[in-house]
């Protein structure tokens, strides 16, 4: 079997959940937190060597105060979870901004928890023009981009998996995903199950591999 | 019914359909030169605004030599009829590049043709990288991405459909494609229907648009 080497995580649908389930919006997200550390236990097992989670966008700050602290809240729990993994863990985001929870600094710098392994990268205030913008402080004759944006440090995505039934990027690493096969499942993220990230898988392996060539 | 303003065009598996039908792979572009023109009087019917064609880009140029002539050609064509219309029309790619026809560098202007209306961008050689890099020449002070970009005279995309089952973007304007909603037809593009056009309506017109918000 063809394994992606790094996933992309958009674990959307949240808050529709949340609604159907009898809830307001901002309850949505904490429950979203343990499928997070399930995927990345499967990720692990099946030998991916990368995963980035869609955290939140600096386009997501403009939700409504309570979606946005609650939302903040579930990644820097999900971020200390992961930390107690076995992982090499990097926090990407505008820390610049007052969105950026200053409980997630220490995790700006890529790190090693318990034994290492798998990359996790978590995108947390993300932003792609803060990204993109890093290009105008390179030199014009290097005509690299992917070393010269802000995430540099986060490889081009092969497989991107999304929930909630949206088939877009909502600014998830546009760099990054250029490549990236995108499969989408219409089942809301707090829905995780285990059968939805093999049938991603088993579709990414009838795929070709061409980089646009 | 929601409209996209802008609809980004993938017309892939011309050499698929090619091969299925005993051709060599060389001949699935010509075929594709048809279906291109009728989309375009679909839109052009229906009232979208702009439509971007994905004629190649600088990653496909590394095919066999006989297939990289072909489509050069298909775009050639392409691009005549469509100044045989009522559009405004330009072709957007690196034409630095021996890679890039010289029969297209009139048209890397935008101009007028026929009564003018509905704006055609075709990419020609276009690479996401050179697109790119352009950013390295704009002042850093300037938080803009979208102006400092080299395709900047084309818009933010709103529906993108991609034919011949591929659920990737391939290098397509990775900036314009940030919030792009993504419909992919699994028959080849030299197969095109008017019906898939109106399939794809139909569901972008059952999205939501939030830009990430």
């Amino acid at each position: 079997m063809r394994l992606p080497e790094h996933i992309g995580i958009i674990p959307d649908g949240n808050r529709r959940w949340a609604v159907i389930n009898g809830m307001t919006k901002d309850k949505g997200y904490e429950i979203g937190i343990d499928p997070g550390l399930f995927l990345f236990k499967l990720c692990q097992k099946e030998g991916v060597k990368e995963i980035t989670f869609y955290g939140f966008t600096t386009d997501n700050t403009k939700r409504p105060a309570e979606q946005r602290v609650a939302f903040t809240e579930a990644c820097i729990n999900a971020v200390k979870l992961l930390s107690k993994e076995d992982a090499s863990l990097l926090v990407v985001g505008n820390t610049e901004s007052t969105m950026f929870p200053k409980e997630l600094l220490p995790y700006t710098k890529r790190k090693i928890f318990g034994k290492g392994g798998i990359k996790v990268n978590f995108l947390v205030n993300y932003g792609w023009q803060w990204d993109l913008n890093y290009l105008k402080k390179a030199d014009e004759k290097n005509k690299n981009i992917t070393n010269n944006i802000m995430s540099n440090d986060i490889s081009r995505v092969d497989l991107i998996i999304r929930w909630g039934g949206r088939r877009r990027l909502s600014g998830f690493l546009p760099v990054q995903s250029i490549y990236a096969d995108f499969y989408v499942i219409d089942d809301y993220w707090p829905s995780f199950k285990p059968q939805h990230f093999y049938d991603a898988l088993k579709w990414y392996d009838d795929q070709d591999v061409t980089l646009g060539g």
